[in-house]
């Protein structure tokens, strides 16, 4: 069981040893992922073309992967680092973001999983279409769906696929279809930043640089980042003043903030 | 004619509804962009290849297409969403960045302009440039013209082209070559913040999700995005602390603050 | 020599002039830097496709070159903008972000310097890596080396390529081989802030377009960044604040304050 008082010496860690982090991720998140990283201590590196993307892997960190503008090209490159990061034994996260609402999305979807992702994080609509719901709707980044509808999926998609999966919303689900965290922390107005979605899966891979059980990393990364974003939110006039106080919190966050905010559960 | 008390009623309907708004937009206003969307209530979807560009448009939203960093692929993508979008009789914005200064881009808005954009908009080098007028110069996305000169430009274009044309700059001015509104508000700081055009112009598009008559959805976006600009700019320190608190008032302005502010009139 | 009374005239010209500045820039840089050349008062371009990169030349500014997230089709574009700097006599930085990373980088700075950058600006691995010292390890935009490492290898890269060399780490070296210039300001937080070195590198071609001297305007560039830098990072409570604070004393930093802070010495 993942309890609150084995995520803070994660968050230390972290700081500590700054992993390196390699991302392919979307035109939008470019920005505000490399921040998010920076902040909580880790070494981000936006590497994504196929001439680099699969040797970079060799060069010792983890890796997030995140389709949310994807191309051939890229679609290539994606391949090449998640092959590499398979072959290697990398721990990986794929971010399969509006999978559903277009075919390609789920072509890429299908070329990736044969390379074994240790994460997949997603909303609950996208959980729910990669475990193969065919009744959801995806029209974009943004879910139709409450992320409690999403449990039972969240169990099956990590069985079958025999890794981590991350639903994020009003409660985060994280699961390796045996042990199933609940984490209740974050804010309404965090859906009103672009991409924090996006930059939590490159946070969930930077927690995987410190931490080999894949359910205990993600589980970290999400508490934090979501304790990080209320904190972020309380107060804030509005989604601009929330997004710099989430990287200044990101930075700074004490241990006792964390401990007296964290609101986890486990699921039996 | 549209007056201001028609202009409010479109602020809380895209509150409400939540527009799905497709952007094929450039690097740079990725972020903004896409934060200003979600700021005002819209759904944005950064959604640019040609392998989903086109059926993306299927989805139901509204299409911004703007050519801030144009490149073959990406011209490829516009063509297939704005083709999309014309066969389907979706609302589509151009912004035809820059155009002018280089003869690529002359060529990509000639290869859009049969897809009939509802709206385009531009700054006052850029609306004369498209009108035909030879002698402005233009060598980047900055006018070297005020907007006061682009009067004539914007009707004619409007009416050549049978759309909705909005010259921004110190005086904002939307036409459909039949009605023009003139608008007052905004801040010249905000020429010290990249890609706001760029972000008016999905906002544009937002508001073409919850109005059909363009000129009226055209000055909406307009005067709201100028009133919360200027609110933003003043007692700003610079123009880092403008864009934060722009993204804040866009989020939660009040009817109130609005009506207080807007300085609209009609040209006849 | 440069000295401070050198360098605030040149940010008062630029200012005045508003001097064009093309980048062919990565994708994590792409919002700060430009919002950091409007900021100082420059004129931003990002303007990269092959298509027009080196026809862009013509219209009159300067360029910088940034190698952080390359793929061939960027590369290409990067050649043909140089190679049209090269033979216009036009003032161009390179930026050899992560080089030594991946095998791929080095083959493309080995591609561009033949057309003779004006400036080559990076941290003291990256420097180090251009002058030939094979002991460094680059595994990322971050350097694992002391600028005060990276004297030799700057002077020595400086006579090599007939160029400006600027280091930037917690001391600056800006040096032509023969004039050397430290800078001692900056704040360590400004290395949780992504691409502010990138944006360095787009204020340093922005300098260019008001000063011939390639050494003394590369100073004024390192001085004023570094000045607004630890002034917006002090009692900032985290990277986010930082960031902000920057744009704004971009934008306003007033005479008495750049020269009460800035600390230059030369190197004999």
């Amino acid at each position: 069981m993942t309890d609150s008082d084995d995520l803070w010496p994660l968050v230390l860690r972290l700081r500590e040893t700054k992993p390196l982090v390699q991302c392919i991720t979307n035109f939008v998140s470019m920005d505000v992922a490399a921040n998010v990283l920076l902040a909580i201590g880790a070494s981000p590196a936006m590497v994504h073309d196929a001439e680099e993307a699969g040797e970079f892997v060799g060069l010792g960190g983890t890796l997030s992967v995140n389709i949310g503008t994807p191309s051939p090209r890229w679609v290539e490159s994606m391949i090449a680092a998640a092959s590499a990061a398979h072959a290697r034994g990398t721990p990986w996260v794929l971010d399969p973001v509006a999978i559903g609402a277009t075919s390609y999305r789920s072509r890429i979807v299908e070329a990736l999983m044969p390379f074994a992702p240790t994460v997949i994080r997603g909303n609950a609509g996208e959980i729910m279409a990669m475990a193969g719901d065919a009744e959801v709707e995806v029209t974009g980044p943004d879910s139709s769906r409450a992320s409690s509808d999403a449990h039972a999926a969240a169990r099956a998609l990590a069985r079958r696929e025999r890794c981590t999966v991350v639903v994020t919303g009003a409660e985060d689900i994280i699961t390796d279809g045996v042990r199933t965290t609940l984490l209740g922390n974050g804010h309404p107005l965090m859906t009103k930043v672009t991409a924090l979605g996006c930059s939590l899966t490159a946070v969930t891979a930077a927690f995987l640089g410190v931490c080999t059980d894949a359910q205990r990393a993600a589980t970290a990364a999400t508490a934090y980042f979501g304790v990080c974003g209320e904190l972020a939110a309380e107060g804030a006039p509005g989604p601009g003043t929330l997004r710099v106080r989430l990287l200044d919190i990101l930075h700074g966050l004490d241990r006792d903030s964390f401990l007296s905010r964290v609101r986890i559960s486990q699921e039996s």
